[in-house]
């Protein structure tokens, strides 16, 4: 580990956060840092990006304008980003400048699913068995050692189900190559899952770690539908999905907030799976039944302020609100009393896109046992 | 009463709502907007002020500026106002272009004491004696008949303690008579009061009307320095407050939110005092003691969209954060894990000025009884 950076003052209220990103969760970073009375300022290529429409200031630029990023450096107090696909370069070109908070560490890890793959297991967290593929005999000798089925990836770029491929009948395998290829890629083994588990994980800039109750996440069409806060899992198991993904944070000495995205095996143990260096869709719950939430947390750790409590007061189960569906679902979850409605200002409702969530509260361990919570 | 006005549509999220008024009460609305998936345009004098920060968009101007308004009411879907002395006239020149909720109703009951007291009693909330002053011969006749101590008060344009005068001997009134003409003026009997109460109710579109618990206040140099909800009453007072400021918020027919303050009497009776038609600063515990807070129903109110809950999660105590004291309270405050800090973005740390609050959440029923919480 290199040694800890030199304290600094936490940022004075009043001071600017630089946004590199526009959607939604730049939005809820620049709504939870307004609360702290900072200003903010979205640098991002798309004009009225929701993030936009709640700060300060905004540069609208492409992610590699050096001229913008250095005006946008001058302007601000301190920089974060709300994906982790902003281009290494961008970062660099801020560095030395400005404070990156996170930095380039962090987004480099998590840019490449080889080199996640390599920093999870040594951080001390489990994942399946993985190989590098880079050509289709590769791919062969990779299936014969981890065995179908197994998922093929593009190493860099994916979200959300792009850029993969099941593979389940060796006929799969030669159309998944030729779909994904020449870009590099990777096998995974295909992990017989009992159910997909998160860990929230904010770190601030003194070191210190604090994490949220594991959750547990449903997908529909690779994206997340519900999450439910705590996950519904043994003690030990909830213990070590926090303890992973606070290893994550310490390994990448992250200042921030990370997620965790692990995976539950029938036996009770964990796998991870990928990490977002970045607040997490998984994590909008704690925005409710937290009164520190991962945004707050995030801009905590960024401005150098003490981190919040991530104690949660209530159970909670979070809907996404994705494309028309999630648009005619809108008017009745706001007319809920035990919902709190969240609505993200995006211009249109296209299928797929995430156009805001809802959290509904429970009283506390109204999700514990086999209980399931009625649809919302 | 007027018939209901016809219940129009909900606001579609990405609407847009006005605001006039750039101040922190304004700026927390536009979150609470923001969270709601509509976008804010600020109508104000000051530049950067509080609101701006925050909103997609802004127009600088002073409240009679016709054509700047004429302007901002092509450009909103509503128009609301953050605090009561926004001039009629202003609401006039919107009124007919573009809904304006509250109307003019509320403000005009609201910026004239006279007027405010007799719509109070007419109200069914019972006031203290008082009588209209015009002269200071006119101001002897009514302490004859009110007796000393009194208040005497300007009519219009008071807050925070300013424009008035405790008379406590009659050697008090001349000095105060020539300080406060030639304005109109109100003399009030003083209320040997045993707490500060006020009730929060929100009044929505459809004429639904929501209370908050009541809440008890306690001032330090006439500026509100916490609050505490619930408020300790015997329970017959506390149903009675919140019943209270359900009557204004229905005759005023108002849509939003208003705060009524109160006198509690030692026999546990309440006498009405001020009516605020806005979200109030004793309300903002409600922000993160609720689900729906009390900028939240403001906002549904406003867009018409259906009240939400407000019921409390936890007890909480409200510390307001004022000019350099505040200041230099934040880093501490910031730092307990029991606590919301909220800062609202002003330029300087000028005595006297509210820069940000700080709620306390304890659990529910921790302020029952006679125990005192910690100071904070």
């Amino acid at each position: 580990m290199t040694p800890p950076e030199p304290m600094p003052a936490p940022l004075a209220p009043g001071s600017t956060i630089g946004i590199l990103g526009g959607g939604q969760l730049g939005r809820m970073s620049a709504l939870a840092a307004a609360r702290l009375g900072y200003r903010c300022h979205v640098f991002a290529p798309d004009a009225d990006s929701p993030g936009m429409q709640v700060s300060a200031a905004h540069t609208l630029a492409e992610y590699d304008d050096l001229e913008a990023l250095a005006r946008f450096a001058e302007s601000v107090d301190v920089v974060t980003f709300e994906f982790e696909n902003v281009p290494v370069a961008t970062l660099r070109a801020l560095e030395g400048r400005v404070p990156c908070r996170p930095g380039n560490k962090a987004l480099s890890v998590c840019q490449d699913r080889i080199t996640e793959k390599r920093f999870l297991a040594a951080a001390g967290v489990p994942v399946a068995p993985w190989r590098e593929v880079n050509s289709e005999s590769e791919l062969r000798d990779a299936i014969a050692e981890i065995g179908l089925p197994a998922v093929l990836k593009t190493t860099r770029l994916g979200y959300d189900g792009r850029g993969q491929a099941v593979l389940r009948r060796p006929e799969d395998v030669a159309p998944a190559f030729a779909r994904l290829s020449p870009k590099p890629l990777i096998l995974e083994a295909f992990v017989p899952f009992s159910a997909e588990i998160s860990g929230i994980a904010a770190r601030g800039l003194d070191g210190t770690v604090a994490t949220y109750d594991a959750i547990e996440n449903q997908h529909r069409n690779h994206i997340l539908a519900l999450s439910f806060a705590p996950a519904r899992l043994p003690p030990a198991a909830a213990e070590a999905a926090r303890a992973h993904v606070a290893q994550v944070a310490a390994a990448l000495e992250l200042v921030g907030v990370v997620a965790l995205e692990m995976f539950l095996l029938p036996d009770g143990s964990l796998l991870g799976n990928e990490i977002a260096p970045r607040p997490h869709n998984s994590g909008h719950w704690t925005m409710d039944a937290c009164l520190c939430g991962q945004f707050e947390q995030h801009i905590r750790a960024v401005a150098g302020l003490p981190l919040g409590s991530p104690a949660r007061h209530a159970d909670a189960v979070m809907r996404n609100l994705v494309g028309p569906e999630g648009l005619a679902a809108w008017p009745a979850l706001v007319a809920r009393a035990d919902v709190v409605a969240h609505w993200y200002g995006k211009a249109e409702a296209r299928t797929g896109r995430k156009l805001g969530h809802a959290n509904r509260l429970l009283p506390m361990n109204a999700l514990a046992g086999d209980a399931q919570p009625e649809a919302f």
